[in-house]
Parts: C-alpha cells; structure tokens; sequence
C-alpha cells in the first residue's frame, strides 16, 4: 500500500519543482520575522512546518502558512508572546502560552516537561492560551535524546461528534507517543483519534471520490461515503466509526485528549475550542482560554536503565517486525516506520509544493516583502 | 440499545436465585484464604472481583475464580507473594509483584502511584512479575477519593494482530482513565484496544451467531464474521477494524500499553505474556518475569484547584450530555455512564451467576472446604 502511494508520488513530482529544506526553512522564517517574532522563535516555527513536510504530513505543513498569517493579520495571534508557568508541582507545570503561535508555546511547555522529568523522574505540562502547533510529533520525538519517553496531545476545533450524537464536539485531537531504542530507530505514534485525519476528506472531495463508510455522517446521524458532508451539516466520525465497531472508545480517547489538554490547563475544552482559521468568527462562549494541549517526558532511568530499557526496545520492535504478513502484505509497518522513511527520501529529493500553495505564499511573499520563487 | 440489554436480562433473571454482594464476597474471600492469601489480600481480591460484577463486566468477575484456582493448583502463582519496590524516583516506581494474584500485585501498585503523586505531583508506576488482575477500572477509580486522575494500563495474553499481519502478538491490552467531577458522577473509561472483548465473541460463539466483520480474521488474514475463529488459527483485530479504517492506530495503542507494562517494568511483552489460565502451558521462551502493568495518579492540584478543575469537569461533563442526539438515539453516554447504572441495578437486586459458573463455584467449594450453595 505504501509502496502504491510512493509511486504515484513519484509521477506527479516530475511536472513540479522541488525546494530545499534549507530554502523553505529560511523563507518561513523569514515571514515569521515580518510578522513580529524573534528570530529564535521564528525558527523553532520553521522548523515545526518543515517537520510536517519531511514526515510526509503536508497537511500540517507549509499550506498553513497562510492560516497563520491571516490569524496574524487579524489579530488573533500574539507574535511576542510572553509564555509562562501559571502553576507548578515537582513534576507537573501549568503553562500560559500568551496566544502565542503554537509552536511556541508548545515547544516551552515541552522542554518544561523534560526539565521537570530530569529532576522528578517525570514531566508533565498542560499549557492553556495557545493554537494550533503544527504536528504533534514534533514535540514527543523531543524528549528522544534525553533518552525519555515523550507524550503530546492537543485538542483541536470540533468537527467530530460523539458516538450516539450529531453535533460536532471535538477535533480529530492526536496522540503522539515517542519511545527510544538503541539500533533499531524510535517507535513514534503520531495519530488522530479518528479513523483519518481532516485532510483525507479533503483530498477525496478534491478527486470527486467517496471515502468509505465509518468515516462521517450526515445531519441526522446517518453513515455517509460523502466527503463534502461536513459542509451540509454533518460530522466526523471517532475511532472505531460506529458503536458496533467501538466508536465510543475513540470517543473515550478523544475526551481523555479533551479533558487533559484543556480541564488540566484551564484552556476552551470540546465544542469551544477556538478556530484555526481567521476564515471562521471567534465563538461567542468561552470556557477557557485559547486552545489547550498536554506534553509529558518520562525519564526511562526511571524505571530501567536507558541501556537496559533500550536494548529491550530494540527486541520488542524485533519481536514485532518478525510478525508473519496477511495474505497479500509484505510485512507489518512499526509505529514510525513510513514517517522515516519518508523523511529521508524528501531530505534527499526535496520537497514539493503543489501550484495553489505556491501562489498562497508568494501572495503572502509580496505583501510583507520577503522573497518567494 | 442498553435498554434493550437490561430487558434480556430481566427474563434471564427470573429462572436463576440471585446473590447478595457480602455473601459471594465472603465466598471469595474464604476460597482465597483456603489458598493460603492472608486475610487482607483475600478481602482485596474479593472486592476487586465483585466490582467486575457490580460494573457489569462478569466477565472479570466470579467466572475467573476457577481460572485463579487451577493457576493456584498448578503452582503457578504465589499466594503470600512479596510486592516490593526495586527502583525508583521521586515520581515513579518499579514494582515486583512477586508473581502474585493480580489483584494484590496491582492494587498496592496503585498505591504506591497515589504516595508518589501526594508528593511530587505525579505518581507513576511499572509492575512485572505479576498475574491477570481483573478489571482495570478497579484501579484507575482508586485516585478520585484523593482527588486525583487515576490511569491503568495492562498487557494480556496475546491473541490479537497487528495491522497487515496474522500473528498473534498482543493481548486486548486495556486502557482505563478515571477523572472525578464535583456534581456529576465520575468520568471513568475502561475499555480494550480492540473492538470488542474477548468474551463477547465467547457470548456469540455460545448462541451460533456470527460476528460483524471488523472483529476477526482467519489464518490468512482475510476477515471474518466467524466467531470461533480463533479456535482455527485466526486472530483478532486492534480497534479500527482494518487499515482503511484505522486499526493501524488501535495497533499503536495496543503497542503503547504493551510497552508501558513490560518493557518499564521488566515484564513479558506481546507474544510472551504468559497464559491466565493453567490449562495452556507455560511458554518456552521469556523475555522478562510475569505479566506486566502501569498505573498513574495525577494530583488534580498539582495543575488546578481542584475544587476548579471539578466544577469544570461538571461543566465539561454536562456540555457532553447536552449533545443532539441521532436521529433514533436518545441522547449520548459518558464513560461511566452505564458500569454505574448497572451497579446500582446490581446492588438492588443482586448478582446473578450463570449455572456452568455455579456449578464450577460449588466443586471448588468442596475441593478446598467451603460453604457454597
């Protein structure tokens, strides 16, 4: 399957330019620059963005570029932010992003986490006041070589419903669990709690295909293969997609997302959390302050001997990797595995910008006066 | 569709005597201070079989007792076990359950998360060397009288493959969280990384009826609506079904409470968990000591009043409940929502056991000298 999706990627790069790393990490700095960030800031934002890149997470990367900058331009976000600990326990923080760029304030809150986790054995933060921060990912995969375990979740603007209801009540709210090995490379899992992320609808509606059944429903509640149905009214489903097939445990995680990320942290929880997007009114009900997100470290020496716990890893994604294929399979995919994969394939062949994003950031180029080509 | 379970039930009940809570507590409690358990560890063990009985999940409860007991024969598990702490920091510990009875090994881990969050926030634990210890919940529910979330994760016997494969290589591995409210009752998630338990294609099997596909396949990989399949070599599915509908994220979950219990504590992972029950024999191959869990307790203080964060979890709570239903749904469950209804159902009209699981009570009754009628 990944192979398939490899080569169609393969056919349609040969009709685009492909950018550096370097050129794109630059650029994006550059922009967050013209917007009022410090230059340390403004790079810690590139390379969050470039992260989604190389992961192969576009979704997540240079196309939000330009939601920034309209929440930027209507002064929806802090470019100066003072982020700060609000409230804190040996191994526990709260932390005030200040309405900062995501990335910042999550970035913070998770070198707090591994800060604490140094002293206390563990880390954990809930930071309130803060948007959208890219992939999740980024900020597990953090903890890795301070041989800690990293954990980040963050809620997200509602789109899903609960299992039983038709209101969209919660976003696609991601798990990343990052875990060290010594030879074998890091299990990381990078996942929303929904059958797929909000981009695949996207791409479906774009192509004019349907999306199986288990992913949305209509208004009533009644399973849909249309992806353009969260336009009419409709919702995304949790994982599990149905209560026969476990819906409510997505729901169950995704409130568990919810509730660590905003109840702990004092940020909007489920329906209220606010937009991503300037496109979309600021709601009207605030529970809280801005979105909410959750970041734990667990130093592995802990518990075992980085050495120990690692060479153990290294025999638990072994044991799995030996796993016997289904009929038709070549083998199974570690947590991790297609992320790195793709990651060194793009660091080498570079990445690729579809035209509509292009023109977005020259658009965007032109108006703070950076260059774009 | 609970209403329509709770009918069934009510006809079934009618042709079986029903028991009191304290007097198959007792029974309990003398069978396993017959096998030597002290007074307080038999009190411990009854309690948490009897909550499995009282939240519903009879599948935990009094039908494992025969389980426990043949292990016990079998010499397979310790009876006057010493659970001890072998490493720690100020927010974590490993403990060794001395291949106990689960339930002992389990609870003073939670315990022991508990002390450790009183102090440093945070409290998080690691257990090997220990057996199957009922329902989940039991545990994660110890926090909230401390004001406290309260987590617990366990790995089990491996009967469960990965995305693309056909091995069996984990068990349905639960994920249990529970988060006190003020007004409202508890919000409390125990549930399996799979779609369905175990025992539910047990119930179906049982009846002749097949399964909705999404729960197993065969030996090949190919799904399957046949419940007994996994007597003929198949497998069952992580939560999500199939790729396309995201089982690769039920992996990862799986994968995640696997690696928590074991390779932090130093226990069995994944295909070499050993067996709940004597009659499979002991595996040749070990890669750690006994079957392995984790347990956290967060001090809601250590992030929020907690006076706050409860009446924000009312909130929280009351805003979930107030979601649209469905069209031919009533209204949405909170987790929680139905092991308590059940309870204070149970706790009226007291516990029903199923004749096999009588009859199996009244032979160990006889084998080891204690009342049972």
């Amino acid at each position: 399957m990944l192979v398939r999706k490899q080569k169609t990627r393969t056919k349609k790069r040969i009709f685009n330019k492909m950018y550096k790393y370097d050129y794109l990490f630059n650029f994006t700095k550059n922009v967050f620059m013209k917007l009022g960030c410090s230059e340390s800031d403004s790079e810690i934002i590139a390379e969050v963005f470039l992260a989604a890149e190389l992961r192969g997470h576009a979704s997540h990367g240079m196309i939000r570029i330009k939601d920034y900058y309209e929440l930027w331009k209507s002064k929806r976000i802090n470019a100066n932010p003072n982020v700060r600990i609000v409230h804190e326990s040996p191994s526990t923080a709260v932390v005030d992003g200040d309405n900062a760029v995501g990335m910042i304030a999550a970035r913070r809150s998770m070198e707090i986490a591994i800060d604490k986790a140094k002293n206390a054995g563990t880390g954990w933060v809930a930071t309130r006041n803060s948007n959208h921060f890219g992939i999740a990912g980024y900020y597990s995969m953090m903890a890795l070589e301070h041989d800690m375990i990293g954990i980040c979740l963050t809620n997200a603007n509602p789109l899903v419903a609960p299992t039983f209801s038709i209101s969209r009540m919660m976003g696609t709210n991601p798990i990343a669990v990052a875990i060290p090995a010594m030879k074998q490379p890091a299990f990381v899992a990078d996942f929303a709690t929904t059958p797929v992320a909000r981009g695949k609808l996207a791409v479906a509606e774009k192509k004019g295909e349907k999306v199986p059944f288990g992913f949305v429903q209509d208004k009533d509640g009644v399973p849909s293969d249309n992806p353009s149905i969260l336009k009419e009214g409709g919702s995304m489903l949790t994982l599990g997609g149905d209560r026969v097939h476990g819906s409510h445990k997505g729901f169950c995680l995704s409130s568990i997302v919810d509730i660590f990320s905003a109840v702990f942290s004092g940020a909007n929880f489920g329906p209220f959390v606010p937009p991503s997007v300037a496109y979309l009114p600021v709601l009207d009900k605030k529970v809280g302050v801005g979105t909410g997100h959750f970041f734990g470290a667990m130093r592995i020496d802990a518990f075992q001997p980085a050495i120990e716990f690692k060479l153990k890893m290294d025999e638990w994604i072994e044991t799995f990797r030996s796993a016997k294929p289904a009929t038709g399979e070549e083998h199974i995919i570690i947590p991790g595995d297609p992320e790195r994969e793709c990651e060194l394939r793009i660091r080498k062949e570079g990445i690729n910008l579809v035209p509509a994003i292009k023109d977005d950031l020259v658009v965007i180029a032109k108006e703070i006066g950076v260059e774009f080509i």
